[in-house]
């Protein structure tokens, strides 16, 4: 449960965690000056409540670093999420992008007829699809390394590649900030490749703070 | 000075704002239960003073709006300023992008020999560099325009754009926030698309804010 | 509308503010590449498809600020509020505190039987309780006097007042965050005195943006 | 090194954290796309010049909790530092705050004769001040208990209790904010008792992250 595989070449892999159910309810009861060393049956209640009357700041008391590897125009989406969370990413001004993979969906999704942002089943010539979305991709990775050999700086050469090219980041993210991720993003209306990553973001959660989550997921 | 026309097809807008040289001082001077209704000789000392001294919450109770044109990857390196700041975006989801433009540099830059994330100088041929930039994106452009073609929800034929796609964000800024994107985006490291950006920034703002931008642009 | 009395000495005041319903709409329309003039009959129905879908970002390019006075048990419960939130304050350590109000509650409520963080009804004997919490502060107060004449520093002197005195503070707020701050401190559940600051905020911002407190004030 | 005391009856006390100084520079190579298992010489310099130019998102992936007790006008400071930082405190609502301590200084400092805001030396009679002070928070706490027994809600008679009543929190912080308070609260500027909480905070941060601390201290 460490590391996910997520898309056709993305993961998210656990780096490191803090906390945990019971640090969530030792920061509750700081309240009435009162702690705790091991949870108890009474402490799922207390969680609980804690969610249902909006009493979240206990729940930021943990963080938790993932790995993520995932294509920019997801992470586009997902660093809206600024509360909370700080990102560190692959920069294309130190390092040569040339390696770098895209992502090449499976499925390609017909646009949505009631719902002007969403997309809904599959288009009849998935196949086609894929291959002009390959050649596209080759295509704009060959200009950019035409640019680099004409010795453009790899800051201005990078502007060439695809929405869907792969980066890698370090997100660290507060208990609740995570679970508001998962329960915004793995809703029906958010993009499918960003609904895979946050069921991931939710698995790995569940590892770590199975009371909290059980609550969290649907109210954070 | 309400927009000034940045790289070969973006801009800055000022849209609205919020506050003056008096408001900063008044939000200090409530330290000291004290208002003015007028700005006087003795203001422009304190509000160096508190530059000077790290006295930087006056200036969070200033904010703009700016209405901002530019290339995906130079708000890639805007958004990561995240304190004090929130954005709008047009959104690829509910937008067809075919009409989007993209930014064609007047010169491309040689990678810098010690910096490994810096540029300097201009190539040998940028014409050529030009040239083989510009059909690189129209062929991203005819593969989104193919994939939509085929029936393909925007959400997933967007995948195929280039980074130097523009895009138009709303941009809501607290004083303090956005002199410090000032002071490190017009540094001689940033990326120079992003200083041009920065300094047009900087102009708008002391427009408005004369006496603080004198003495935060150093400091914030 | 631009000041309101609250508690028996505190009030909420207008000092400045930026964007209008319009300002949420356009906020909105960006994300489609679109902007209007003016409001119109469906913009109503886009704020309230806003805040329903927590689409709430485009409420967060509106900001206020207000005066308020109020006793510093209500601030510390009010500056917990940190998103979206600046707060100046009048300092102990500047300014000489003996000239500085207490409040002084019209009504003592009993602790409330089922809620240990709740009150409820009035106490029997209510204008012996006030006479008693009258004579303790004017003592602290003499003693913070007595404490300065003896030329103790005013930032050590004041550790003896009390946490009924009034403070005054600059607070500049998004309009989401103050819709959030109203959602939760006008609840049964906040203490009855910060109630009365939230009711007089909601006052204040529903005369500024009438549509989107509408919606805002059950969901932000 | 766990448990530091701090003033006459308060104490910082580490309770948790993640990450290491390896952490901050592997967050930092993630834009060259490099891991590392242990940290080797050339780390300092990395973490020197990401202090020297300002790269300090890398120092945002490491957080620490601590448990602290310090006197209410401590944490009325400590608590304007929000970015990156959680609190979750005793409340006076749920609490019976008759047993809760107060703070007595060793050494009442006489008002400073040019800084405002400041203070210096001794007063010539510190015994009677102490004896001023005791007497005065022994009243407020005779009151606070006379009011609770007329019947009185807690939350209403916590009202009288003084500012130097000892408060507990538990506080989540980032390692770049908490080197950003211990650079800004063990300034000469700052107030001496919460100098002695920032020492403190520096202390802890040094056995966990001593490369970090070692330039963040004078720069965060």
């Amino acid at each position: 449960m460490n590391k996910i595989d997520v898309l056709d070449k993305g993961f998210i892999a656990l780096v490191d965690y803090m906390g945990s159910d019971l640090s969530v309810v030792n920061a509750a009861r700081i309240s009435f000056n009162k702690q705790k060393e091991h949870l108890d049956e009474s402490d799922e209640k207390l969680i609980e409540y804690l969610v249902n009357h909006e009493h979240l700041s206990p729940f930021r008391h943990q963080y938790v670093t993932f790995h993520v590897k995932a294509p920019i125009f997801v992470f586009r989406q997902w660093m809206k999420h600024k509360i909370g969370s700080d990102f560190n990413e692959i920069s294309g001004r130190y390092t040569n992008l040339s390696g770098v993979e895209y992502y090449v969906p499976d499925i390609f999704r017909k646009q949505h007829k009631d719902n002007k942002q969403g997309s809904e089943g599959i288009i009849d010539d998935n196949t086609h699809a894929q291959l002009l979305l390959s050649i596209s991709c080759e295509n704009a990775v060959k200009s950019y390394n035409d640019l680099i050999a004409l010795g453009v700086c790899r800051e201005q050469a990078r502007c060439v590649l695809p929405l869907n090219m792969y980066s890698e980041v370090y997100w660290t993210v507060s208990l609740q900030a995570a679970a508001h991720f998962v329960r915004l993003r793995k809703d029906v209306h958010a993009q499918k490749e960003i609904q895979d990553y946050a069921v991931a973001v939710e698995d790995i959660l569940t590892t770590i703070y199975p009371l909290s989550l059980k609550y969290l997921a649907n109210k954070a």
